[in-house]
């Protein structure tokens, strides 16, 4: 399998109208593989969902798994730019509410159905696909360094004690999200969601001065 | 597809003999579907596994989703079963913690390898179906219900303060534990885990008398 520098070069080489083909390709197969999983989506039923012949979907992916490493870095792309502009900004305990607000929203509004895009690629491939499980930690390491880049600056400003760990906190907290989010998904009611996420900020405030 | 109850009955009803081979078929099938997913396991899979003919196989389960329900039973017993006697007494802060040190040295023991048995289900099969989302979801009630029998003790017997509220926190704790345990499979490294236990085991101590 070629990595992933080697697939990022070859998108970069790609012509404009190639970039929108193979968008197209790649938000096709994130959009099955988030409905019906990796394995239950076909490189056939991805080329029928994209609209483009076998040979146009192997001309920018020669294997299912550069196909699955690319809806990796779309999903990631997609899930932490639908949290913007609040994510880049955690450096406040109404940040942080609102932030929270809005992810309980997104879950009432897709009427708890989905789970994390990011989240729900893990069980499936983590053990696995390396370079797939690569990527994951990667996505997740964005996810965690804009929540603690909020946290630091809190820190930082002495409005968070000398004693609060920032880094850790934030951790803590991208792990609340993702078991309430797949709490959430199993219930069919964002109660788990919402108590994971309440208690982590609630432990963060008390780190306030 | 026959509900779970009739699953359950029909279990009751098979000879001693026959209760080993179908629980043979299902641990075969609980190992194949938590190393290689459900979608990845087919039934022919299970068969070879379990060393059992495909008409045997048949005559206890009629087809893949059933098999499906009972691995997912079979599991919450594993997992649950493996957390006792530390899960049916978290009536103290030190219980907690021993329990929470367990929990981490599993997945050290594992090389963080496969998430949580049943949380590793959910993703596979909560949107599309629903039998296997229902018995995912009465499987975390029960782990859930354990949680909060040992938080609400301590409430009380007012070692927690009134303020404090079990069943949310157990439920916060249960989000912690499942959010952990997926980045700590994507990562192959505990921190999220211990950061994500750490935390919320801190906070339910700040309501402490």
């Amino acid at each position: 399998m070629e990595n992933l520098i080697e697939i990022k070069k070859q998108e970069h080489r790609l012509t404009k109208k190639g970039k929108e083909t193979r968008s197209r390709i790649v938000a096709a197969a994130a959009k099955l593989m988030f409905e019906r999983g990796v394995a239950g989506t076909s490189v056939e039923d991805v080329q029928r969902e994209a609209k483009v012949s076998a040979s146009q979907l192997y001309h920018y992916f020669k294997e299912k798994r550069e196909l699955v490493l690319a809806v990796i870095v779309y999903q990631t792309e997609c899930v932490l730019n639908a949290q913007e502009p609040l994510l880049s900004h955690l450096d406040s305990m109404e940040a942080l509410q609102t932030w929270r607000d809005a992810i309980v929203q997104v879950q009432i509004e897709r009427k708890c159905q989905g789970g994390c895009a990011i989240g729900s690629l893990v069980s499936e491939l983590a053990d696995t696909e390396p370079a797939a499980r690569t990527e994951l930690a990667s996505a997740f390491v964005q996810w965690e360094h804009s929540i603690r880049r909020g946290l630091r600056a809190m820190h930082e400003r002495g409005e968070m004690r000398a004693d609060g760990d920032p880094d850790s906190l934030a951790l803590a907290l991208l792990a609340a999200l993702q078991g309430g989010l797949l709490l959430t998904q199993v219930r069919r009611e964002t109660s788990p969601l919402e108590a994971g996420l309440d208690a982590m900020i609630a432990h963060i405030r008390s780190f306030m001065v």
